[in-house]
């Protein structure tokens, strides 16, 4: 088992594109002599590769450190859609296979069903038990600060579901729940655009609209798991009934969900956010008016988090297609007309595109996440 | 100086009421005899001391360690009245002695005004210039992460003034600035009610509205030292200008300047917020509409930061006589009514009163924090 000093080591190297021995020296407060040690034995043990970056031409280049992509391997199960998807993922974040299999919401069936779809997944790629290392499982809804069980779910009708003792049960693995956009933030922390960020928010924009914060290098779960609760903040007083029993809430003016009953309610014809973007662009008003709204309250809830926490970094999360044009437009200008004027500008704004299997692969990086920031004793 | 190790006792003992070796050693992981050799030192060193609990009835009662209150002094001044507001505390936060002088814009100037008064101050209580550890300074506006720097402060006037050097210069005293939220935060995290909170927000509601946070047990400052600007959360789309150039700011529908603006619109006979709860007790329906309209707006905000961050605690830091009556009533009810319904009351509440003093205290227990929690190597 590693020890704490070459955990440190996992830690650093995972947030940077390769790490030298001084460097990682020089970082640890440690002699190079140690720091040689350590690595011997994590080199021994196949968890990292050396390599030769190509030479500036001023001396020898340093030989960099990084974390071997087969040094490890997790699975991921997506409970989000009409299917569970569950993906292999290696050290690297690499997605190497992916299979689906029917949502079963009785939570035993459900911990058999992926349980048994396990083997043929990892022999696609030849890997075996042994060098799984866990198991981690996203959903919509709260989870309890063990991550073993699912405190309350909407969408799967779940209360107190100890749906990581069933999956472990049935696979042999360690299993780490994990609320939606939480995972994805990890995910994003770990092999994504936030590496380096120490303080950062992700907001996932869907059906729903969640988010959820890193806070000195940690993921935030709030004292009752619920921080990054964002959807149900108040934008409009008195306005729209929310599914949460209060009115207003940004879910019921800027989530996808929301668009779609706006565009129902003025009987416009479109599919799609890609469609009603194309009525703006055509000069429709009541395209333009339901884009404005549900940008507007979106980014002003953004400039709010960036007030209260002043993030490092903001990632916006979202569909195929579904913030683009006048809505990404308006969530900006929004951000910016929000913010105190000293730091209109200064916090960058990410965004990326999530799909079914992102959050299949954000649950695998749940998994890597405990194994690399909270390894076992 | 204290090793790692004597650093993370002293952060221990800080956040508990007493604490024997036996749980110091099963918290550090350490040996019984580790702990006892790293603790005789600091004994003698004067930083701790050994307290004997009465009896239980149950064997013999472990030695309880605390630090000593004599242990270290620390300095404190405060820019945010008319006049300086200079103290001195010991550590166990205690305040010893306090001096007031103007306050002279002039960086230069103050500083020398502020280094003039340390001797006769510390003198009132036999304490001598190498006894002192260091002196904090709080004020309104933005501070730069090494906490030497004031970037910005509408209310003294100052641009990217380096107060920490000039008053280095003239005290011979290592010197942190912060602003004045942050400062009580710090203030009530080592002394104060939110000891045991590693996850905690403070709103400090005064003239203007100001709040902080504590992350993972750490003060958080934000990216750009922006953290904590709930002042200018937008409330009212559209509203009253704020002096940050937007309009319906928190602060221009809750803070006590708002609601002084207020009663002036309205044309009551009120001095003070006393006055004004006593009119509201009369029943006279402008005071009511006032009082409801700030307290709506707060708990709100509060509302939102609970969503947002699920802190353990909220304590609301508030002027004498200020939040009292159907302020605080509304205040508690727009929490509740704006928090998700399955979270509702399961976040405490803390009040207190600040008065003039309180800021120069915090301000102390800034350099009393650096201390603690960031003891020079």
């Amino acid at each position: 088992m590693l020890n704490a000093h070459q955990q440190q080591i996992l830690r650093l190297l995972i947030a940077s594109h390769g790490m030298s021995r001084t460097v990682l020296a020089e970082k640890m407060k440690l002699s190079k002599a140690a720091i040689s040690t350590l690595v011997k034995e994590m080199l021994q043990a196949g968890l990292l590769e050396e390599s030769i970056p190509e030479s500036s031409g001023q001396g020898r280049p340093s030989v960099l450190l990084k974390m071997r992509a087969d040094s490890a391997y997790f699975l991921g199960a997506s409970l989000l859609g009409e299917r569970v998807i569950l993906v292999l993922i290696d050290m690297h974040g690499r997605t190497l296979a992916a299979t689906q299999m029917p949502l079963n919401l009785d939570p035993p069936q459900l911990a058999k069903t992926i349980a048994a779809a396990i083997p043929d997944l990892i022999a696609q790629k030849s890997i075996t038990q042994d060098q799984l290392i866990g198991l981690g499982v996203t959903l919509s809804g709260f989870v309890d600060e063990n991550q073993a069980i699912c405190v309350q779910s909407a969408l799967l009708g779940w209360k107190n579901v100890p749906l990581a003792e069933l999956l472990k049960q049935q696979t042999g693995l360690e299993v780490s729940l994990e609320n939606d956009a939480k995972a994805l933030a990890v995910s994003e922390k770990i092999f994504g655009v936030a590496k380096k960020a120490r303080n950062f928010t992700l907001i996932s924009h869907g059906d729903g609209i969640g988010s959820a914060h890193f806070f000195q290098g940690q993921l935030h779960r709030g004292a009752h798991g619920a921080a990054g609760e964002i959807a149900h903040c108040t934008i409009e007083p008195g306005g729209r009934p929310c599914r949460c029993g209060k009115r207003g809430c940004l879910d019921t003016l800027a989530s996808l969900t929301a668009i779609r009953e706006s565009v129902r309610d003025k009987a416009l014809e479109s599919e799609s956010i890609a469609e009603l973007e194309a009525l703006a662009v055509k000069g429709n008003s009541a395209a333009i008016a339901i884009l404005h709204q549900a940008g507007h309250a979106l980014g002003l809830s953004i400039a709010n988090i960036i007030q209260m926490n002043d993030p490092e970094l903001i990632v916006i999360a979202h569909q195929p297609d579904a913030f683009d044009g006048l809505l990404k437009t308006v969530v900006m200008q929004a951000i910016d007309s929000h913010v105190l004027p000293s730091i209109i500008g200064k916090t960058p704004i990410a965004s990326m595109v999530i799909n079914e299997e992102s959050w299949a692969r954000a649950a695998a990086s749940v998994a890597a996440y405990r194994f690399i920031i909270h390894l076992p004793d």
